[in-house]
């Protein structure tokens, strides 16, 4: 619970009595519990001066035990107002709050208006880049997990790559994928598998489908594992029989692009000059307009989160953040081609977590 | 685009200038559009007397004109601020709406301290039961889709007993349904699969896993399939080898409480007196402190929807609606058994659209 220790402090230096959790991810980070409540309400109180408590769906109270939440876990019931059991916790703990911090990118304007009903005359600020500065900067025990989620998705490629045949469909391959990672004991995958072959893997966002594996195709896996509520998120594309010249022109850009960025971090760098390294190399091959999204964003317990890679954020790059790098050229005609590792920035360089090769490997049909 | 122009009457009759839709389950009811933006901006806003736009990120505009929207798309990149984009597109229309009605449940605070600030002086409204009341009542081409969604469900438990056997694991069966609904063109599952076996029945939101399947064994499956948007959600309990009389006692109870709520849904009843007719039966048996959750909930778009079908629910029942109904029993020293239908209210009564037997069905091992 070293979590909540920081919070408390963050509330002592700011003078604020409390602060309420509510992005599942969040309410995982510092609580272990984790859960998608729906429209029920879930969230962790913590107080300036007083215990936590978590308020959540009565029947998920075991959960929350067993998963070391210590304090109090009170259970609404589906037929209670879960804002009467918040309520009864805080008043048994300490006077009404004056302030409390929210997230407000995260809590809807409906429950902060039922807030400012129940805690009259209480001032609202913002707990959101406290706990996005904590979750920026991952623990060793985080890096173990994320570790682990890398191999996983390592080894997914692995077997996506020895599942490719003739004739095979998409959906047959993923499906394959997902089995070995289940018997795995990955919890799920951090996003939906995209297997994409052929032409169809000029769309950064299509859905696998019937399409049958030909030779001549390059197969895009994009794909990520959950393992011990921290997610991986890795890109590979490889060929199936010989490619043409095009096709390897794009594929060994997106790889000089992807190496490039991944080569330029450390500590002291910033964003958007990761993003520029790739961005360079794709242009300068005359693919800059087949480039179209950021180079990549943020990774841990949520498969999205900051820091945000893109062409314009400032932000410094510190020791302990973890991200994708992830250039692709999308070019309807030839192919489409995306590279995606998962990187922890150390005291004074990388360290990339995911390590399948990335060498155009050509499967023989 | 039907519901644009019902939501230009709701503004007009209230008097609103425009209404802005952010939840991306009601972004696709308006516009047929379906996507998790994750932290992007996503939002259909529609004017009193205006043409409605959408604003979405930038890749993904053609896969809104491929939705059928007709209107604008603006697209806003990684590397601009979204609400930039959302201010050209309203200039381009209208004076600076003066009120502006919103999902005052699902939009953040974040957003709408944003929107204050850009729409000075701006009123917003609640647009939550506007876009309720439509969703609660589903038109005919939204059944067809749902009776769909259910079929296949219908179908996933087929395959799911077909695939029980000595020995195998929960999730080997998961995983063989799930490929057999990505097979049949399932777009996805309407949530995580679940299969559990013996003892593991007795947790609501259990997790499948390496559970090997041993003939006395309970076989809970709770699943979903999604069809054109459109979720099921159904559960059976199935018996491998013969149960003991403990067993088919509870199994009995829940399936007559679950056909007396069934056998009650008509217009004019209450959400409360459905929860009811299963309770009363279930506490007659004396298992009442073993079913811990409500009857059931809607089922739309959304897995989870209005209207929730509580105890304390008033909700009077309208033509139209689909809901689930869904009785446990969940006994930690002898079983867990659920069974769920999904029905639709009809003009005089009830069409229940998961057709799988609710008999005990006993798999020979």
């Amino acid at each position: 619970m070293g979590k909540i220790k920081e919070i408390q402090q963050f509330l002592q230096k700011e003078n604020i009595d409390a602060a309420f959790i509510t992005t599942p991810d969040n309410v995982f980070y510092v609580s272990g519990f984790h859960s998608n409540p729906h429209e029920r309400l879930l969230g962790v109180m913590v107080f300036k001066d007083a215990e936590p408590f978590i308020i959540c769906p009565f029947m998920e109270v075991p959960d929350v035990k067993a998963a070391g939440w210590s304090f109090e876990a009170a259970g609404h019931e589906d037929t209670e107002d879960a804002w009467d059991v918040v309520m009864d916790a805080v008043r048994k703990r300490s006077a009404l709050p004056t302030s409390i911090a929210i997230e407000k990118s995260h809590l809807t304007v409906e429950r902060l208006e039922r807030m400012g009903q129940l805690f009259t005359g209480t001032e609202f600020f913002r707990l959101d880049e406290q706990l996005n500065n904590m979750r920026n900067i991952k623990s060793e025990d985080e890096l173990v997990n994320l570790r682990k989620a890398a191999e996983l998705a390592d080894y997914a490629i692995e077997v996506g790559c020895r599942e490719i045949a003739e004739g095979k469909t998409e959906l047959e391959v993923l499906m394959a994928i997902e089995f070995e990672m289940k018997k795995k004991g990955a919890e799920k995958m951090s996003f939906d598998t995209m297997v994409l072959s052929g032409l169809k893997t000029a769309s950064p966002h299509g859905t696998p489908g019937d399409r049958k594996i030909q030779q001549g195709d390059f197969i895009l896996f994009d794909l990520g594992v959950v393992y011990n509520g921290y997610c991986s998120d890795m890109t590979r594309t490889v060929a199936f029989g010989e490619p043409t010249a095009e096709m390897r022109e794009i594929y060994e850009t997106v790889r000089e692009a992807e190496q490039a960025a991944v080569d330029l971090v450390r500590p002291g760098v910033r964003a958007m000059d990761i993003d520029k390294a790739a961005r360079d190399v794709i242009d300068a091959a005359g693919y800059g307009d087949y480039f179209t999204h950021r180079i990549g964003h943020g990774l841990g317990i949520s498969v999205h989160e900051f820091p945000s890679m893109t062409g314009t954020n400032e932000l410094v790059i510190e020791e302990g953040m973890v991200f994708t790098i992830e250039p692709g050229i999308y070019h309807p005609e030839i192919t489409g081609v995306r590279i995606e590792d998962d990187v922890v920035v150390t005291a004074d360089g990388v360290e990339v977590l995911t390590k399948f090769p990335k060498e155009l490997l050509i499967i023989q049909p």
